[in-house]
């Protein structure tokens, strides 16, 4: 078991299903040392666990626990495509949040995501990030994440 | 003729002048094998052909059409500064919709995009994907698409 | 003196401190000769200097300061995480403007950064660029930029 799936245990968490691409495109691709992953969603075996806007019908707790689901997708990306052991860094998290006018928290919301990589990949979870509000995402999500990721 | 251009005359379409920047930037970027192309619309020789929101003035199927129409500015981007001849693969498709929140087919109106790239380019269509919804993009166009290919 | 840190006195601006990440994430990335930056706002010693929405309480022309100093605060990182006799070219601005459903002229303010990087940094501001309408960004900012450059 690798050092990253022991750590989710701890959390209590364990990796889903890596999601399916839904379209003429790939979860994954790799050029060089560079990884890029596919906006993840707070999806479970295709079943859709967030749905909703921020400053609306989501609290900041909920865009934070949706936020961590996706940042667990991109790890099971990871897992699946890649291996952990071949991780060198996360290098960019790119945070879509369905949010309102007026919403201020993104920040407070990719958090979710940033604190879980950090927590499962330590060291390794780097990353620069953007934050941004959007009228909305696919399927109603309140979150999308995408990450550029540095591997060996 | 290369094989994409004859594939797109198969299809009756055939590449657009590469839109010029309107601005201090420029409409590609090389770093070693890595391209980077500029947020393409849906314009032809200058003309705006798609304006308005998805789940609004726009159906889904307009909005298949005008990311198809972005797409086809990409492959005109990469003809023009590339060669096809030189195209290893397309990387990552960020696409950006302008949706009224509540609009939950992104994935679909962006297929229109990965569609035309995995028929006119075959195994070197690739690509992972992001796709978002947006109040407002320039020019009230319904669809904005930025490229990461991988040259050689 | 570096040529940039002349320049910018020239045009009677000074680099910024360099913005601190607010979580569990970093202000850079590199990654071989690649530097990713993270999403920077309109801020000045962590006091926000543009709030609202471009359509709505701010008009072109303050969007566009907001747009230059976003620009000087990627300067300042590349600065001092890279310093600018490093610097190659800036290959990527990935550009967030909050504004409204019908907003139009998300170019005009992005090209308050994209003029600013050209009149500073001269053949090395390079760079292919995104810009797109938010319905909200980080503490209500106006404009979002991050940065992917080359770096030697």
């Amino acid at each position: 078991m690798s050092n990253e799936i022991a750590k989710l245990a701890t959390l209590n968490l364990k990796l889903p299903t890596p999601p399916q691409p839904v379209g003429n495109y790939n979860a994954v691709e790799q050029v060089g040392d560079l990884l890029f992953i596919s906006g993840q969603l707070p999806i479970i075996d295709g079943k859709v666990m967030y749905q909703g806007q921020l400053g609306a019908a989501l609290s900041v707790n909920e865009g934070v626990d949706a936020a961590a689901l996706c940042a667990l997708n991109i790890l099971s990306q990871i897992d699946h495509h890649l291996g952990f052991d071949r991780l060198v860094k996360i290098v960019k998290v790119e945070g879509y949040i369905s949010a309102i006018t007026g919403f201020e928290q993104h920040a407070n919301v990719l958090n979710g995501a940033s604190g879980l990589l950090a927590n499962v990949l330590g060291e390794k979870a780097g990353h620069i990030r953007t934050v941004v509000g959007c009228t909305s995402l696919p399927l109603n999500v309140p979150v999308e994440i995408s990450v550029v990721a540095q591997c060996q």
